[in-house]
């Protein structure tokens, strides 16, 4: 599992590389960060030649380790200019771990306009014309190429938008079943595979050897501890039962439920989104419908769902926290039918739910349409499918939507949209979002589960930064960070399966090393494309205007906030 | 000469104050860029209430000083977020300066959406409403403002893109005449001035007291000394037979004339666009037809001029060299008529000509329209008057409309579309570009005519420096650049000038260290905002696409460009 495979697109030419044994625990976002940080220009066009987009599995890539395939896309960001790794659940990283694939790379640009495919399977690399698939939809494309390439394959894809080099568009991965849901879908990532003429990448594994585990009896015993674990945790318990919606009714109590475009911190229509009511749509309706669904081989907290319509049949799968905040209580929609279309939606076209779903509130702030309106976002999407001009606008993202219609308060950092939590109110998140590598993005440093009071200054830059570095750590090694709940007693166990998997003596220390390493040259990245510490700030309005329902302003000062990268 | 308006939006209070003593020589972007640097946070919402809008007018305000009445418009730009000055000419800055005024500072918000004027006379001061002026386009508003308050006033106003936001927009200013054609155009001032709900400043000066001169027999023999050399200097001479337009035929030879999008540097149909045919066209149609007009009282360089349809009526004016390549060769349009007519269309929706040409030919280079496509250039502004989808993207100005359409060639620096000299070719500008505290902007500091070889990396860093200190000198003093040719043997014409005004002491090397001190103020506000000296640099494709035309690409080293601000 230490191929790394560059694919030159100026002229088509595939070439294969191995770590060496030094670069042994480099994978997940310490490998797409290192290889950015190294090749790219931090100054290069972002859809020049010198950009990289950059695929890369994690250590525990093609085994059954509970939540151990996540996938992590790096570039220079589109959409932010800043050094960027999105990471999701799905297949595809199983499936380069089975390949022994750590690790692919796209370089240049093609010497024409042309889409092609990458496919790869244990026999044949090669780039494939995707002419057929032009401006095709993700579902639709997913289907065809599954019919193409057979069922088993694992599918990272990109919608009309990606192909459209729109700055809010993702790239979409497969599932255990296959739908192209699970979604890398911060930071433009999608119009940079777009750049590149790269309408999917295909993996099949149907003849890979699989990968060879060093010492399987340590892996078996430390796994068979960590599930236990996960299926005694309480709160993990919950993650099973209501999905990362049960964050609905922790959020909207603190005042931190993202309402009306930031406006507020409570959504008055909160009960009809949550995850009590989920659950509750999701088991009552019946059919396919699944409460409970694990996104990859061998994940036990299955914190992802199957959202069925009234008759059984999938509306959409999964339907997370962060957009049924965004396309729903950020712009005043209550009604979980109404946010599963408008996600299909999004996951179809190729969109970022988080940066789609702030730019639909913007554009409602700016009375394009009211909070509210059901349709009308529903429409928005619309204008993004037939790609009109409006359509492209709401497509580049909250920030470019809000600037074009000429909106005073756009809750974002370095271009991109919060996710779906006020900074106000859940502070923590606010250093997050303020000093992240990334911009606003939640997944850098989740605060909102730590013990700490979220409406108080106090403490949360230490916070923050705990959050960061750990986070960092599981997108290092390609797990979720909720597997972290499972580790309070035994953060060794981390250690102990790269071990078992890789022969490798590691320590938990050492990953949290490869960790913070991993951050200061994200961020030394970012220095060199012209971010300061001064950008490491919220929009004013949030230090001035006071969030009505948690009574609180951002108040976390910017020089505590300078103490965020004191480590080494 | 001495007052200083503060107009506070939210509550409506007009107050008075007045220059100290120590601040006597504080006056146009000097003063614009104090009061910005002193009171902006760096970190405010561009259309929030701590953003000010700042009308400076310069040290020879209210004289006939040729090229002395200049006005400076500054703020944190909406465009660029760094700090913005921009200035023009015209009866503005006349017009403070004889009823006193050095500035005029609006501040915080109104408390709801509104429209007013600011009407200031001798006798009184008032924000008066304006709402019957709301989205009227600027030429139709100045008439019907000069109606209302008769012929003489002076007028600086917004049309409707200022109305709507738009990061497009410029604030126009009357000339001699009464026409609002004088444009502080760069860096969005216009959505600022929209921001805070104010639709135009009048100014009456009917019944003003003018200026009291210190000196009056030094100013008369200095001013006469000074004239005589702007008319013996064959270089001013040719301004003032062909306008800014003469130098179409200098950029095109040197491969520096921007092209279908700076993808070239030469036009094949420069002639029919260069100093020559312009000239040849007015004096041939005659009628209002002027090739050498001037647009403020007392100027002998008159660079300015009216330009003419076949029946002899007005088309424009001025028609000058920014436009004539934005709108025109780097559309690919080669047709003086339809730039005139391209020309006047902006100025009458508020649009800045440079961002509105970078954002129409980048259009055309994503397909929009092809480039030449005259008729449809003429569209596009069709679309932002009817404010459409389209339109309300090409209001938002070159960048946002690349970005928006995933071009990967975008002519920009901090967020600011570059003028009509491509920075391979002229070098000197590209440090310019790059370095400026306003974003790429050529009078930030012209290098243009200066006796230097301009292909070659060797020199340029000191060119800009120098541009750069002598540009931001006449623009704290409130004079055109132009003057600079008169004065290469007589640079204390300048100081002893304002002895003669003022009845200060100064000299030419204090004049320099404002400047210089300006420079580094700006900068310094620019950090805070979060710019690094990583941020000055051209986009990438113009150090690895050569420039067809010149045959050169930009290479002056990043390390080089750090110089510029060298200096105390
Ligand atoms: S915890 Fe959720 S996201 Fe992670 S592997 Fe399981 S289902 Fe997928
Ligand atoms: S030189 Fe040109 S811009 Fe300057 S005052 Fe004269 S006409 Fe106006």
């Amino acid at each position: 599992m230490n191929k790394i495979i560059r694919i030159q697109m100026e002229t088509g030419e595939i070439k294969e590389e191995y770590c060496s044994k030094e670069e042994q625990l480099l994978a997940g976002r310490a490998l797409t960060s290192k290889v950015i940080s190294e090749e790219v220009n931090p100054h290069c066009d972002v859809f020049g030649s010198h950009n990289k987009l950059v695929l890369a599995a994690g250590l525990y890539a093609g085994t059954t380790i509970s939540c151990g395939n996540r996938l992590s896309i790096g570039g220079k960001s589109p959409l932010t200019g800043t050094i960027k790794e999105s990471n999701a659940g799905g297949n595809m990283a199983y499936k380069m771990g089975k390949l022994g694939i750590r690790a692919i790379i796209f370089e240049g640009l093609p010497p024409k306009e042309s889409l092609q495919f990458l496919y790869i399977s244990e026999e044949k690399m090669a780039l494939l014309p995707a002419n057929e698939y032009k401006e095709m939809p993700i579902y639709p494309a997913t289907k065809k190429l599954r019919h193409q390439f057979g069922d088993k394959v694992g599918i990272s894809i990109i919608g009309p938008t990606g192909e459209r080099r729109s700055l809010a568009s993702g790239i979409a991965n497969t599932d255990n079943e296959g739908r192209p849901s699970r979604y890398c879908g911060r930071g433009g990532l999608g119009a940079l595979m777009g750049s590149k003429g790269i309408k999917a990448i295909v993996l099949d594994d149907s003849n890979a050897k699989g990968v060879t585990i060093e010492n399987a009896a340590l892996l078996k015993k430390t796994q068979k501890q960590l599930n236990k674990e996960i299926l005694n945790n309480e709160a993990l318990g919950r993650f099973t039962k209501y999905g990362t919606a049960g964050m609905v009714d922790i959020t909207n109590a603190l005042g931190a439920l993202p309402t009306h475009n930031f406006s507020r911190g409570a959504f008055d229509l909160a009960k009809a989104i949550n995850g009590n009511n989920l659950h509750e749509v999701i088991t009552q309706r019946g059919g396919v419908g699944n409460p409970s669904h694990s996104c990859m081989p061998g994940c036990v907290i299955r914190c992802s769902n199957v959202y069925p319509d009234d008759q059984g049949k999938e509306k959409v799968s999964p339907l997370e926290y962060e957009t049924i905040s965004l396309l729903g209580s950020n712009c005043g929609i209550g009604n979980l039918d109404v946010i599963a279309d408008l996600n299909y939606r999004c996951n179809n076209l190729g969109l970022d739910t988080i940066d789609t779903g702030g730019a639909i509130a913007l554009a409602m702030e700016a009375g394009v349409i009211p909070f509210g309106d059901e349709l009308g976002a529903l429409n928005l999407l619309n204008e993004v499918e037939q790609n009109t001009w409006l359509g492209r606008i709401i497509a580049s993202g909250g920030v470019r939507t809000g600037q074009i219609l000429g909106v005073r308060r756009i809750p974002a950092v370095k271009g991109q949209i919060m996710a779906a939590y006020d900074p106000r109110a859940i502070k923590g998140l606010g250093v997050t979002y303020a000093t992240s590598t990334m911009g606003a993005d939640h997944t850098a440093g989740q605060t909102v589960r730590m013990p700490i009071e979220h409406h108080h200054a106090k403490g949360q830059v230490e916070a923050s930064q705990k959050a960061q570095i750990t986070n960092t750590m599981h997108d290092c090694i390609g797990t979720c960070l909720f597997l972290n709940g499972a580790l309070a007693n035994h953060p060794e166990w981390l250690s102990d399966m790269i071990t078992a998997i890789h022969g490798i003596t590691c320590s938990y220390e050492e990953l949290l090393s490869i960790a913070k390493q991993t951050l200061l040259l994200e961020r030394d990245f970012n220095q060199r494309a012209g971010f300061s510490d001064q950008d490491d700030h919220l929009p004013e309005f949030f230090y001035i205007e006071e969030n009505p329902d948690s009574k609180t302003v951002f108040d976390v000062s910017h020089t505590e906030m300078k103490k965020v990268f004191d480590f080494e």
